[in-house]
């Protein structure tokens, strides 16, 4: 890892918290529907349309108010009245307001690493609700370059690449999703390391074993500062 | 304008057709609810509901989706049925997947600047939503840099300025808002060449005299061509 010039961060549940927001703004969902059907179901039924729009919408909470919405007509069978609609635009807004957590360590972490290495924050979602909750963390003065993605695949990497004029193989990033943070780095030549947070959007999970001499887990963020000396 | 090195385009409205789209949409959502209000006061009560929710959507497709689903639930009472809502998820989708009109003359000039300056692409809006366009578009070759900003203001300018290692003074903007792509760039102390297009959302509009020796107006793209000899 003596080569490593670049390291990037991935933000939600990397940064900080935010799959924990969107479980509890579908469990409410989940409880308006519970006339219509078992909360679990209304869940199944809400991925099924996410999964359907994601080509459509991408990432994110706009994308996510708009998909609950479909499914709450779907569900409801078109039965249900105007004001479920009004709640579900409600619970949307309160996520896309709510008060960003940094996760424990980061703040440490960036501040030793900073000065060492150029830092990069890469994201996925809707650009203006990654910019807000940047600014909110207090984190921004540490990154010399945000990067908010529409997909986090090679050819979204290669760009990011090439927009900090970085070579792979001086590349690390760092995030929770062995799918989105270490899996198409490693493809380009990069270097990965993973640090998991104990919930996860199903759309993230793979069934992967990685074996790679560019790849480490982390238990936690603060044991980068250990990998990197 | 001698010392320009790169030039950026907006790309709604001035490298390709967006908001005839956006008010063909927005007409057919005023008949949907022909039945409660007539056209010209939806779309009234639809304007006033986008810039309340500007500040926590954003620009783009989806945050309009929203938009009229929170103005169809206020301008009908509550009394709507879910199938408007399903119709007005239909209409966006439908804006979302609309095909790319690149504009006359847009392919010609980026082909004859490419080579002698660095072409840029700064737009604003969802982030998938411009990558799509720009893609269907066919125009993506001529851009060495993308940037999908969050707003237009001096702030994003700046940002995107750092992003591409460029000076204000060999920096030229071109684009169809005298709000989004002109003023902002003068007051940094940039280049910028006005394309005016005949179909302009309200909150583009300025009521304003430009009067700077770094400002051109064109009459359409192909003028740019002129300007730069």
């Amino acid at each position: 890892m003596k080569n490593i010039r670049v390291i990037a961060f991935d933000a939600d549940d990397t940064l900080w918290v935010n799959e924990p927001n969107y479980r509890k703004t579908e469990d409410r969902f989940c409880e308006l529907l519970s006339g219509y059907m078992p909360a679990e179901s209304v869940s199944e039924e809400l991925f099924k349309t996410e999964m359907e729009n994601l080509p459509v919408y991408g990432y994110g909470a706009k994308g996510f108010m708009l998909s609950m919405i479909e499914t709450l007509i779907r569900v409801s069978d078109g039965k249900a009245g105007l004001e479920l609609i009004d709640q579900v635009i409600s619970l949307g807004k309160e996520l896309l307001k709510k008060p960003v957590e940094v996760m424990e360590g980061v703040r440490d972490v960036l501040e030793r690493l900073n000065g060492n290495y150029r830092l990069v924050l890469a994201t996925k979602g809707d650009l203006l609700d990654q910019e807000r909750k940047l600014s909110w963390s207090g984190l921004q003065e540490h990154f010399h370059h945000i990067e908010i993605m529409s997909e986090k695949n090679t050819r979204g990497y290669r760009k990011l690449l090439r927009n900090i004029d970085c070579e792979p193989e001086c590349f690390l990033m760092v995030g929770n999703s062995l799918k989105s943070d270490v899996i198409p780095v490693l493809e380009l030549g990069g270097y990965a390391v993973h640090v998991p947070y104990h919930i996860n959007w199903a759309h993230e999970l793979v069934d992967q074993e990685i074996d790679n001499p560019r790849f480490l887990e982390a238990k936690n963020i603060s044991e980068l500062l250990k990998i990197l000396q």
